[in-house]
């Protein structure tokens, strides 16, 4: 298998750190191929803005970063870093965000990544929009049959983020990206993994989570994925896009009545 | 009133643009001071890292965010950039974020001000730690007192973002922002204002918002805040910060159980 990884950590010293030597590790000695994006390391530029689109924008001009970065894809004018970020996400079966968790989501360099690197007609705008069908997307989309996963160092305590926690439930925290990323361009989520107690974890601590996580990357093949409903399933109405009735499970509400139920 | 607008749009000509100078405009006409932080006007540094901390992290050696931005806090250290933006903050009584929706969030720019901003002994780590008090924060901390507000354009159509649209609940969405920012470090927030199909929006569509804006904040003093329920009220058993069971109306789950309602 392809394994791609964004690593958004600005220290390799780090718990988690240790913890992206240890995944690549056992990918390797199951016979994978890795690759690493270290975004920290390569000083990768977090903001999107002008400069992203050097040919397809007139600087100085009103931005309209849909179309300046939709027309830069097509054409391949996009900037040599993000053209990589790209290149590297069609060759990937597998795709890992690795990430502490910095007020409540992703660490600002790698949401720059996802603003950056999934441009329009890549990662949003594709396919068709018309009143009965409003695009490749939420299990459609470019990047549909790869696998993806959150891999995430958590200071808090786990009961924090517990359902009744008071950070929210860490499921629901990791859904802007689960689905809101990963599903919505195509790629299937498995469940994240999570350490907790990250900041002030011993040895012992790190260990266990370690062990943890090697046994859960060696059996990566068999890993039941998140089962979002697709939008284009029939389980939505378009182009409302709101979910048909009678399908959550009684009192249902929020993020959970887009998951399929066994 | 004292207002501090933090501003991250790429283009002040935008339509999310064309309603920062309305909302200024507003506030100045009922006699308001108003500051405004525009991230990528001044080039604001995205992401946290080691030059952040220019004399209480040594280059090169292992990074801890929270001691090294504590610390630089604590010292007054920190960077000029950040330190001016910790002195609007305390300056307000007021502070507004202003983005478009990209992704499910904040743009990375505004993500890497949080990270940055909002250090350890002033964001977070504040108060004491001890097995019956988790810290100053969700309700109390050192913004306590000041309300806050999110202004939001998002490209995305409204019942997309409805209780039963497929992007899952606008205030769901938002919550890490309101109740994990604004609300974890004291502040009192404010209903969000959110407009829709900002994409698409005509120049009738953008009136009519702005229209909506300027009469809500001309009222800003009587808008009902978000009424989150305080860590430290004892709705949450200390210190696993669970909600106390029977508090929640019933069948409630996720994030709405943190709310108080009427």
């Amino acid at each position: 298998m392809k394994v791609f990884i964004v690593f958004a950590h600005p220290d390799r010293r780090s718990f988690n750190g240790s913890l992206l030597k240890e995944t690549i590790g056992q990918f390797e000695a199951d016979g994978h191929e890795v690759r690493v994006t270290d975004l920290y390391g390569q000083k990768w530029k977090a903001q999107i803005d002008e400069d992203d689109f050097p040919i397809t924008h007139k600087k100085g001009e009103r931005l309209h970063i849909g179309s300046a970065s939709g027309e830069a894809f097509v054409n391949k004018e996009l900037t040599k870093d993000v053209m990589e970020e790209i290149e590297k996400l069609l060759w990937a079966d597998l795709v890992i965000f690795q990430f502490p968790m910095w007020w409540f989501g992703m660490p600002a360099i790698l949401k720059g990544w996802v603003e950056r690197v999934l441009v329009c007609h890549f990662g949003y705008g594709v396919g068709e929009f018309t009143p009965t069908h409003y695009g490749d997307r939420f299990g459609e989309g470019t990047l549909e049959g790869k696998k993806a996963m959150l891999i995430v160092t958590a200071g808090g305590r786990k009961d924090h983020y517990s359902s009744r926690g008071i950070l929210g439930p860490i499921d629901h925290l990791l859904f802007p990206i689960n689905h809101g990323v990963f599903f919505c361009t195509g790629m299937t989520p498995l469940p994240a993994f999570v350490t907790y107690g990250t900041d002030s974890a011993t040895e012992e601590v790190f260990e266990s989570y370690a062990n943890e996580l090697k046994c859960l990357l060696k059996n990566i093949g068999s890993i039941k994925p998140i089962n979002y409903r697709k939008q284009n399933s029939g389980d939505y109405d378009i182009p409302s896009l709101i979910l048909r009735e009678g399908l959550e499970r009684p009192g249902e509400t929020g993020y959970d009545i887009h998951l399929i139920k066994d």
